[in-house]
């Protein structure tokens, strides 16, 4: 069965989508196509949407489905009055939030991310940096400074942990490759031996990794399925040795991997 | 007035997140302070997060807020049995939507992750990469590869769109400074012509820019007004010259720069 499924909003849609794709996932034996429709925010955009709306739904032969975050009255009974099967996030959950709390809501667009917006976007710019700085092992001098300092074999999810842990969290994340030039000595680089408490590692499965990396450089001995059992064999023992937590990545997507990052280690997000 | 809410998941609580920063943001007169707590996926977690909650009731003198995403129904009935208001998201969604798909739902945890994972996964790291090789101008051989390329002044918000983008819809973004020796020619870099539909540009309040570059580089020239005010003019000035778009980033967080992005380019996600 097909379905084609809309997020609207008059801002990002971020929260629509967000929300449409967790309960969307829970039906897995109907095949959604997911359009977002982000900045609908004048009666014009709007009429536009409800044409596409409407055409899915002749198309499918089945209703749409339209996640709505829409604050304006005026364009959200527009989408209302779509060919559709409607969720409108903020008519079900303000009215009652209202009385929960004693006071009308603002209703106004955005607001999301207004507030305290300059020093939230200050914040999370500067984690950015200094994930990018102190990327790959690049540089270590700074190692003072991060809040946490990622391990693994080269190509296990590192960097882009990292990179997710600063753009969601605000944390300052480096990340320094366990290389096979490291393991021709035994435990942990020197210039880790210093941070005991900030290491983090990341593992994988030498199969996935082996596929990893020959997209990246095919054929050679870097991507061979005996070095990559070598060196997750290795560093996972070596990281056990000094009681280092370890997440295996084989299976999480990106923001999995950095939210159980952020629990097992008990960092505490920088970023409201 | 002062609340606290509470954002539980079994899985990462991003969903649980979203939502309810976006309907706490509507009410400007209450304080919140905010509590996320991910994979609470056993019983004796749920308790913990019960004694949590029970204890922000008790000291701010009125409920907590709890916003849920949990499918398991012991640990549900766990948390529904504390001291709170509770907007119970699946709950309230999950049952019309089921009437509606006229099937039952998976009610499985972080499905919404494990689908597609894999491909998602490189998808997304492939990005990642791109972004970070060509990044600042550093490379400019894979501009024919690029989805889009960023241009803009130093420092005006770049890298974190580009990351984002990659990130959140898979996008290949590469970005390119233009600098004040790019300046001192007339029209575009001569890189950048080849490209012409592949360029967006980003400008930034030049009171703003030069704050941001002060942290960076206190005192320098590179930091003054003076120097702000004619980087920005000037690239402006180029960039419509030949009618690239633009966007000014200075009080957009980067979840809208690069929602906006996309619309403004037309750019089709590659991530579901």
């Amino acid at each position: 069965m097909k379905r084609t499924a809309f997020f609207i909003s008059d801002g990002t849609g971020i929260t629509a989508e967000t929300l449409g794709n967790s309960l969307l996932t829970q039906f897995e034996s109907i095949h959604f196509t997911s359009i977002t429709l982000p900045y609908i925010d004048t009666l014009e955009k709007a009429e536009a949407a409800v044409a596409k709306i409407n055409q899915a739904t002749k198309q499918d032969g089945a209703s749409a489905i339209v996640f709505d975050t829409i604050i304006n009255e005026d364009i959200r009974n527009l989408i209302a009055a779509s060919n559709s099967f409607k969720i409108d996030v903020f008519a079900t959950f303000l009215k009652p939030l209202e009385n929960e709390l004693d006071t009308h809501s603002s209703y106004s667009v955005g607001k999301s991310h207004a507030i305290q917006e300059t020093s939230r976007y200050k914040e999370r710019i500067a984690s950015v940096n200094f994930a990018l700085d102190n990327d790959d092992g690049a540089r270590t001098q700074q190692y003072d400074k991060a809040d946490i300092i990622i391990v693994g074999v080269s190509r296990c999810g590192k960097t882009p942990t990292c990179l997710y842990l600063a753009l969601q969290f605000g944390i300052k994340a480096a990340n320094y490759p366990i290389t096979i030039e490291d393991l021709e000595h035994s435990g942990l680089p020197n210039i880790l031996r210093n941070y005991r408490d900030k290491l983090f590692g990341l593992t994988i499965d030498p199969f996935q990794l082996a596929a990893i990396r020959h997209e990246r450089r095919p054929n050679s001995q870097y991507a061979s399925m005996n070095q990559c059992e070598f060196e997750v064999r290795e560093v996972e023992k070596r990281l056990r040795q000094v009681d280092i937590k370890m997440i295996n990545t084989t299976y999480f997507s990106i923001e999995e991997i950095a939210t159980r990052v952020m629990v097992e280690s008990g960092l505490k997000r920088r970023l409201a």
